[in-house]
């Protein structure tokens, strides 16, 4: 990989170019495809060298990286299939992966990729290069496909941007996220959304702990982002929504009883599981 | 107040003693009920000058501070009756009031409350002089009482110890902390639950981002505390179970329409507020 270009110099695109620059010590060309006002800042952060337009990126980049929301990672894929050069592997940054694998399966060359990292804030101007850093970097190659060379390089390039890679199939990789990152968004925002709609007071709500403090941090995600993520995964999380509403209506109904002590240690095990 | 025995010498009393002592510059006598090796540990680290009986705290103190689980203050209240100094204040800090409130009502002196701070440890060896600060104490004075030159003061030492008191009847507190405590330690269970339970193979845990530790961090709180909660609180945790899972199921039913995302600007709007 010679000459990498990020398509959509956010958070995420940016912590990229950042992170194989400072981190992983890449010393090709870094191309950006992003408005005029975020390749300026991208260029001042040293994220990129220098900003190009989506055609001039697909004709010349060793590697394709898109890091732009899950609908418009979909949209520049479908107009790749003209103007991309042949040996360029395309690769992405999206939440949800079967959609997106669907949207690529006339490029040449694709591998699907969701870094599960993140930051509250947004943006260019956040991005950090040791963002990936001990995060979980999530690959979903072409089923039946063996391992292209250029594949195997871009996933070693990302494990020395510090990021730990794990190999899904797209429709286990949507499968697990619905329960452990889409189930926890929609938990949040609902308790959010029950505590605002119950405690009337705003004084009220300062009658409370960190754990709702804590409980509540995802409710402050935007629907912006959320909205893609969930139309692109709503059978899984529709299946998971009504498996955890089961679980609560079973702990409702048995609320003072032993089977709720036997729900908590159950749960307490796997919270201490999920921070090993 | 120059005399103030502890019933209970662990993470909060603990640190009350610990609070009074270093923080609001008390110069009175702290006394603390507890077993011996934790009077040993507690004078050791400055929480209380001496250990002395029940019997021996209730006929000497000016103020009796239980800081045990629920059902031992409970139990603690209908023994006080015969060994308690005329003239002594007893309080509380229990995370429930009208059970306790009821326990307490042939007390002749008695003030409800509720210091809504803690931390992932218990035991007096994790007590801190500053757990309070900035933290809501919710006092829940008897109804139709005016304030007790006694109360005045413990309030007025809680404040200097950090806290920032709030005055509620014990209806209203454990109405809304039903909401703002109670419902996010069940949702936050139910959530490891649920993911334990679904996502089977141990390594896809780590497929999550640090959504899913922040929900589920109370989940690591243990049954013995939330056991007593529940049982003392059962009705009003009831109701907002009751309203979360409405909620839920009318997010579920509305997923990819421009309601939910209204739910998610609602949200985010109190999720911000909880936040000041």
């Amino acid at each position: 990989m010679n000459r990498i270009a990020i398509v959509g110099v956010g958070l995420i695109g940016g912590s990229i170019g950042l992170a194989l620059r400072d981190r992983a010590k890449f010393t090709g060309e870094i191309l950006g495809v992003s408005s005029d006002r975020t390749i300026s800042e991208a260029v001042r952060l040293g994220a990129i060298d220098r900003g190009v337009t989506l055609e001039e990126a697909a004709a010349t980049a060793d590697v394709l990286y898109l890091a732009q929301p899950i609908s418009r990672i979909i949209w520049t894929l479908e107009h790749l299939s003209g103007i991309i050069r042949p040996g360029c592997l395309v690769t992405d940054a999206g939440s949800t992966k079967v959609r997106i694998m669907g949207a690529a399966r006339d490029l040449p060359l694709f591998l699907g990729g969701h870094p599960m990292a993140g930051k509250e804030s947004r943006g260019v101007s956040s991005a950090d290069p040791h963002l990936f850093e001990g995060k979980t970097y999530v690959f979903t190659p072409r089923t039946g496909e063996g391992p292209e060379p250029s594949c195997v390089e871009f996933v070693r390039w990302m494990a020395l941007c510090g990021a730990v890679p794990v190999f899904l199939s797209a429709e286990e990789h949507d499968r697990i996220v619905a329960f452990t990152s889409h189930l926890p968004q929609l938990c949040s925002t609902a308790l959010a959304s029950t505590v605002g709609s119950q405690v009337i007071e705003e004084k009220h709500l300062t009658v409370s702990g960190s754990g709702l403090r804590d409980a509540t941090r995802l409710a402050l995600s935007s629907w912006e982002i959320w909205r893609d993520i969930i139309a692109t995964n709503c059978e899984n999380i529709d299946h998971a929504l009504s498996v955890y509403i089961d679980k609560l209506t079973e702990m409702r109904e048995n609320l003072q009883t032993q089977r709720t002590g036997g729900e908590f240690d159950f749960a307490a095990n796997v919270a201490g599981k999920v921070r090993r």
